[in-house]
């Protein structure tokens, strides 16, 4: 998602240190003493515009909810969203995240959140897709082993890749819908994409996947 | 498929032994000594009218194929396709058949595949779908290390099923197609409702998948 650069995005973020953690790094291992209730943790990898960790985070406060994204003029509009003294259990990280690995601790994720990810459609670039496999090394160690991946995508392609790589690095799928809206689920919680792709009549792919076995 | 009864159908299939197997389970770890040549097996379920195996056999004559269709009323018209001296690598077998076991041998097939299936929607008739564990494990038995499950279908319910049901038995997905006629694949051979649901718009899915870890 490009948009119009904001020059004083940087400022902005850097003066609200309650919703966007600036030394993320510092936090790995630790991050539950960041939030209020120490209770099941989920990171979204490319929050955008914040609609989904947002609207995630009013759904389930029994959850606290890390959102990453790199884009400066972007996040601060999901600053906006999550700045409301009723939002305890969110917070956001601004940076290109090279490595999950440096910002998080062995099994400290419980939840992993892709959502509408750049499906970097050229052969040569399959190695950004995240769901490449050295991105899938990254998210087996930050996740519990009950942990789950959860994708959601309008790009065929890459959900079509994504599958695949899930399965060929030996991960266990969980749930697949083909086509998420004519499911539906009512706790669907969508992105800014989503709906605009929905709207225009294009199917959403979804699936969980874990990196343990069938789960009970 | 349920077409008119033709009640000529059980002679008409018994008066055609170079096409149809009248003793399939005697033929059981050696069915290569059936056809003019020995080369890569492939079993369809669910032949129906013949148009998937009678093309394929066309397409492929390195290879040998065996059809499976229970319903007389159909099998008949599959018979009149390969009713053809140019077709000498294809044969078909008129059987419900309970156990692929009883028929074949282990690792006696290298592809096995499984056309627009029957979906069983219902919940309380999961174990009749062809993609439940308990024909999995059939497959597993019936098919080589390196052999291929390949399942094409338009119902988004039993590919999605399938999809996680594959997963969760430890199987490998090779490749996930959510749109075959929008990849163009020159080489795929359609069944007859195939055309006709294409024709709707309707999209087909397609996957491959393995018993065994990532293949070369």
């Amino acid at each position: 998602m490009r948009l119009r650069n904001k020059p004083w995005a940087e400022d902005y973020i850097k003066n609200h240190p309650t919703i966007v953690e600036l030394d993320p790094y510092q936090r790995r291992g630790n991050w539950q003493s960041r939030f209020e209730q120490e209770q099941p943790l989920a990171l979204e990898i490319g929050t955008g515009k914040g609609r989904f960790i947002d609207g995630m985070a009013r759904q389930h406060p029994d959850m606290n909810f890390i959102g990453i994204e790199r884009d400066k003029n972007v996040i601060v509009s999901a600053i906006d969203k999550l700045n409301d003294p009723d939002v305890t259990n969110a917070t956001l990280i601004h940076e290109n995240a090279k490595d999950l690995r440096d910002m998080f601790g062995e099994n400290e994720i419980d939840r992993l959140y892709l959502n509408f990810s750049d499906p970097w459609p050229k052969s040569r670039h399959e190695k950004r897709r995240l769901t490449y496999y050295t991105f899938l090394e990254q998210y087996q160690n930050v996740l519990k082993d009950d942990g789950l991946v959860i994708m959601k995508t309008d790009n065929r392609q890459l959900f079509e890749y994504s599958l695949v790589s899930f399965s060929q690095f030996g991960m266990t799928l969980q749930d697949v819908k083909l086509d998420l809206h004519a499911s539906d689920d009512e706790t669907n919680i969508m992105t800014e994409y989503e709906e605009k792709f929905s709207q225009k009549g294009q199917v959403i792919y979804r699936c969980e996947a874990s990196f343990s076995a069938k789960q009970s």
